[in-house]
């Protein structure tokens, strides 16, 4: 993704840990080509991207995350949502019915109102589609760019230090 | 469908006549059996219901329908959805890529909170799929059930006394 | 489903323990009405069709199994396919994103060429969608009618009666 | 895209019109955020080429196109179908339901395996989404890179210079 300047999203370089998630290939996820519909790696990407997110505690979490922190202090953070800006995908061999996908989560760039997550598909080791996916936060009342709240912030730089150290 | 009662209905005999849809196969249709994906003629069938809808004059009505008079005398009709509540489907023979179909929408029990229309969906004049699809009327505020608008029955009912009379 | 005679299955009454399966609720699920697009209901049902059948021992098998019973005296079973002949569903409250469903399979009729699952998803105890889906055995060939091989009716039957014996 | 080289496309800058098709949001096409899920826009995007392929007079072709040449002298043209090699997405403003969206296919490059499409969904004049979708011919048989037929490289072409003629 060469048409996102650093500026724009305010990045640092990421060293996030690879989240992974498996998913099924069913009859609904194939096309009449016998494999996967290209468009449904789209979906098995976001569905990865939703249990990362909720791994670090942030529900309603597709494109859209809730940053809820529970904060007495500061009151509640404002409620986001990531949404989809731009995708960057490659196809690079065809996944079948019944296949066990893994599918991975990489923060590979970590801004102040965005980020852009690396993900692949693969099957037994084998890339099957890659991507880059460019998310925007925006307000979850106004859809207008926000900050990404310090809570959801953290949790992702805390997990990336946190596994630093083990 | 043997399990809805006229009473709960207050249905009245339908003559309605058949509207008409037509709808072509692609890849996204499909599924690795080469035909079809099942769920996704419930799909076809909707988007045949909401063009009747719209050729009655109401919009946002998928299973939806706002029934918006714009008559300034009675104010605006109350602002309802349609749910489906209940689909009955017969899967006879397999559509395929590129197939063109033709989806029929007949309105065969109208009644006071709901409808029920039976659908067909047929390729070269062969049934593929019929189903009877059973929807209730809500508010689309409360999502409760509430009464078909009579701006949008005495549409129903008055394209059929017009092609009647044609 | 009072529309299929036992004599055409050739059904025997089912004492088919329940199989569960649990599932996600994410974007791709929902339409704009806020809650899962109810055509999906069919697609979390096929999932878990088809994990029952793998718990069974068969693969390839969405609505489609292929029945290999390994069996050296008999030479592999015929090759199958169970394909969805009809389905009767029922939409009672909505499930939204990010609930986690609870689907549930249920062989209810097991015939000679064919049989009727009934299911139910629901979102913490309360149900969301039931539906009875009616399949055929067909040859993974020739895609005609042909008889459910005795390998996977055995699964079926000796499931149940290993759970009738706990 | 800058990351395929011309050389590799043996491409030529391409002079190909836009070729239009319209399609309506449906229910099924939206999510709970309220707009049309952005992983449908590829849907879109397909009907367009297909239909693109169609008017050239190619069939089985969403992102496969079978060249029947139909020419009793060469013998019919290898079959082959166009598949989805990567493709880049920019989602600009959401489309709601109900919105009738123009979907645009212009072949940008050329080249004698493969051919890259620029598309643009807008809805009134505005963009929504926009894309390239690179696509690669491969043999219908063994799905191994194949040329183009020149029966198909001819009728783009041949509709571009047509169009520049008028």
């Amino acid at each position: 993704m060469t048409d996102v300047t650093a500026e724009e999203y305010g990045c640092v370089p990421s060293m996030a840990p690879v989240f992974l998630m498996q998913a099924r290939v069913y009859y609904e996820d194939t096309d009449s080509g016998g494999v996967v519909y290209y468009a449904n790696y789209l979906k098995f990407m976001e569905r990865a991207r939703t249990e990362y997110l909720r791994s670090l505690g942030f529900q309603h979490s597709g494109p859209a995350a809730s940053g809820d922190s529970g904060s007495a202090e500061q009151g509640a953070a404002p409620a986001v949502q990531f949404v989809v800006r731009d995708a960057h995908m490659k196809f690079v061999k065809p996944a079948k019915l019944d296949d066990l996908l893994d599918v991975s989560v990489l923060v590979s760039r970590l801004g102040n109102a965005g980020l852009d997550v690396d993900q692949v598909v693969s099957v037994g080791g084998q890339t099957v589609c890659s991507a880059t996916i460019g998310l925007a936060c925006v307000s979850a009342e106004s859809l207008k760019p926000a900050r990404i709240p310090a809570v959801v912030k953290q949790a992702m730089t805390h997990k990336i230090v946190e596994q630093h150290h083990q």
